[in-house]
Parts: C-alpha cells; structure tokens; sequence
C-alpha cells in the first residue's frame, strides 16, 4: 500500500465527543498531519463518561494541544432527551422516520463555532467532524448540505476566511465506519457511545443500536462493557 | 402616521448586547410584536458593565423572557483585544482598513447560534441582531453576507427550518442609527458602548469613536458619562 505524506501539514481541529465516529474521524485526521483536539461539553446526561473517553482518545493519540469548552446553556435552553431530564431518551427503535426526542437543537452549529474561532487562533485551515448522514439519527445538522453551507458562512464571517470542514464519514455506515476504525487502529475500546448509562452500556438507546448495528455488520466484536440480561 | 400591527404576532428574540445599537434594534423588534432577550458573556473586558446595560435594558421593556448565556471559551481561545488583556485596545484612529484587533474570532457566528437553538424551542421565528456594515469596525462577521449565508445554514440544519435572521441596522449610519433611537424612544442612556472603561466611557477606543460620531452626526448630546480630558 503506498504511503501518502500531506507536504504542507497543515494543522486541523478534530471535534472529538469520545463517541466511536469521532475517534475514527480522529484517527483519519491524525493520519494526514498534525491534530487539535476539540471537546465540548453541554450539560448532557453522559458528560462525565464522555469527557473520560475524550481525554483517553487524545492521550492514545499524544495530542498536545487540547480545548475543552463549556457550552451549559444548551441544558438550560434544554428541548432535548440528552439535557433535559423530564425528556425520555427513546429506546429501541430506529425505524421512525421523524427527528428523534435525542436532537440537541442545532448542536453541531455550535460545535463548528467553537471550532471555527480556535482555528483562527491556533491557525488550523480545516476542521474535522465525524457526522454520518447515512446510516444515522437523522439529525438536521448533520447533513452534507449542512455542512456546506455552514463553511460558506465561514468563508464570509471571519478573518481567516476560508477553513474546510471535513466530514470523512458522512457517506459511511456504521459497519464501514467500524472497519475503518479498525484499520487505522482507532481506540475504539476507548470510546464511549451510549446516551443513558456511564457504567455499561445500555444497548438499547439510538446510539448503542446503531454502534452495534455497525460491529455486527463489520463482523467484529464491540469491546466496550454492554448491562447483562436488559 | 398609520398604525402599522403584526397580526401573526411571531415572537423574536433579540440578540442584546447592551450597547446603543442592540438597544435600537431592541426597540425597533419589540414595535413589531413579542420579544425574548438574549445575552452574552463572552470574557470580555467590559463583561459586568455590558450585563448591567443588558438587564437595565430589558427592564425598560418589560421583556420577561430573558437568557443569559456564558461562552467564556472564548477568552481561552483569545486572539482578541476584547478577551485578551496582552493585546491592546487601539485607540483615537477609525482610519485603518484591516481588521481591528478587537475582531473576536467568529464571534457573531456563537451568537446566532445560541440564539437559533433557544428560538427552536421557545418558537421564536425570527433573530434579531444589530450589526452595523456601512460604517463600522470592519468585522468579517457584520457583513450581509455572511447573515445571509447563516441563515441558509440555520434552514438547512435545524428542525425548525426557516428561522429568519434580521439585521435591521446593516445599512444605516451611526448617525441615522442615533436618529431611529432617538424617534422609537430606545433607552439610549441606559446602553454601553466602551471597549475599555466600565465607569465613565474613555471616548477614544473604536467603538467610543464610532458612538460619538454617531450623536455628533445627528446633532443630539449622547446621554452617558464621558471621561473628562483624556
């Protein structure tokens, strides 16, 4: 397999929530030049686990430079099952068609603000975000034209102009997802899906079934903890 | 004059910063229907004088809905003379044509977004905020443009779709923005415009120059306290 080398290294932030779509995304950028890791915690149910898992990821990864930003109001402005406590996290089911109770109101557009601001400032000239569109929540804002329209937004609001949001997934299912991970040698013992539990994994909310959807169709075995006998 | 009324009574939300502009904004939205306020705290030098100026305002118009949101990731990331205390707030000369460096980096595109998330869940369908184009600081982040560009991001990643971005004071000048608030009855004297001071305006930073060019433009005596002989 030939070795491809990026001549100009530039540097790129990754937005790593410690999910497994982040640290595959997290092992592509990685694997093409120099890295930040961005996390953002938003007062949603799992913040703590997550937070573990993104400090994991970026030590497997030795990434010096490291943001975490505090983005709370988005449980006070609540509207969702991951912040707002009174909101069952939906279990079970992916085949309904219409936006799940678990969309954060137009989180990614934060996500990439955050993003957007400390690339200006650490001079990163691309962003990387592990959005699936195809095999996923169906989450507005994480859509191709989303994305694109967001960097147009980029290009015109701020002073370094143009800064390319990569969304290396967004095409993949999460089976290709989960072998590409494994190709890469992404940590995905590290990572940390699962919208409801801290311990073990619930299986059973929209992101454990679509992470064990993914292993399944990969035929590997998932090597994070699942609860027994629920 | 008619009597102009908005029958559908949409309810906004008003992005307030404290300032004169916000401020005339502020009154322009809430002479067209319902409005919620919003706030933001960013880390910046004049952050506690900006929240007094918000909530003095807001009191003016009775607005019940109010949030206030905290993002002081944003002096983490610095790059700013706002957020930066190493980095100096030019002061005396409008003159220059680059960016100013009191440019926090995308910093309206972390407005919008906060505004965009609160508006999906309080049904607010359209935000309102008082940037200024024609004769301003030449922030990247104040341009139509870039609202416009926004706004198709916010359509295409969100669950509510078209939420309405409306920059009512993009064209004016400084002087017809002093004249609107004086004609709507906007809380001029209760706003605070100084990148610097927090107890008697410096007069001198950018935005103090731009104000003052304002009230001198359309022969009315801004209200607020002035540092004497500097």
């Amino acid at each position: 397999m030939p070795l491809c080398f990026n001549l100009t290294m530039n540097k790129s932030i990754v937005l790593v929530s410690g999910g497994m779509d982040s640290a595959v995304t997290a092992a592509i950028a990685a694997s093409l030049g120099p890295v930040a890791f961005l996390h953002v915690n938003y007062g949603q149910l799992t913040e703590a686990r997550e937070l573990k898992a993104f400090t994991e990821i970026a030590d497997h990864f030795r990434v010096k430079e490291r943001l975490i930003a505090d983005i709370r109001y988005l449980k006070e402005i609540g509207g969702s099952a991951l912040t707002d406590s009174n909101i069952e996290v939906p279990v079970g089911d992916l085949s309904k068609k219409e936006i799940p109770a678990t969309y954060v109101p137009f989180r990614n557009g934060h996500l990439l603000a955050i993003a957007v601001s400390w690339a200006e400032v650490i001079k990163a000239d691309s962003i990387y975000i592990g959005a699936v569109e195809a095999d996923s929540s169906g989450y507005p804002d994480c859509r191709t034209e989303f994305f694109a329209s967001f960097e147009r937004a980029v290009a015109l609001g701020t002073k370094a102009g143009a800064i390319s949001i990569k969304t290396p997934l967004i095409k993949m299912s999460k089976a290709e997802i989960v072998r590409k991970g494994v190709e890469l040698g992404a940590p995905l013992s590290l990572t940390w899906s699962c919208y409801k539990e801290t311990d073990a994994a619930c299986g059973r909310c929209d992101s454990c079934l679509l992470r064990l959807r993914g292993f399944e169709g990969a035929g590997v075995k998932d090597p994070i903890p699942y609860r027994q006998g629920e």
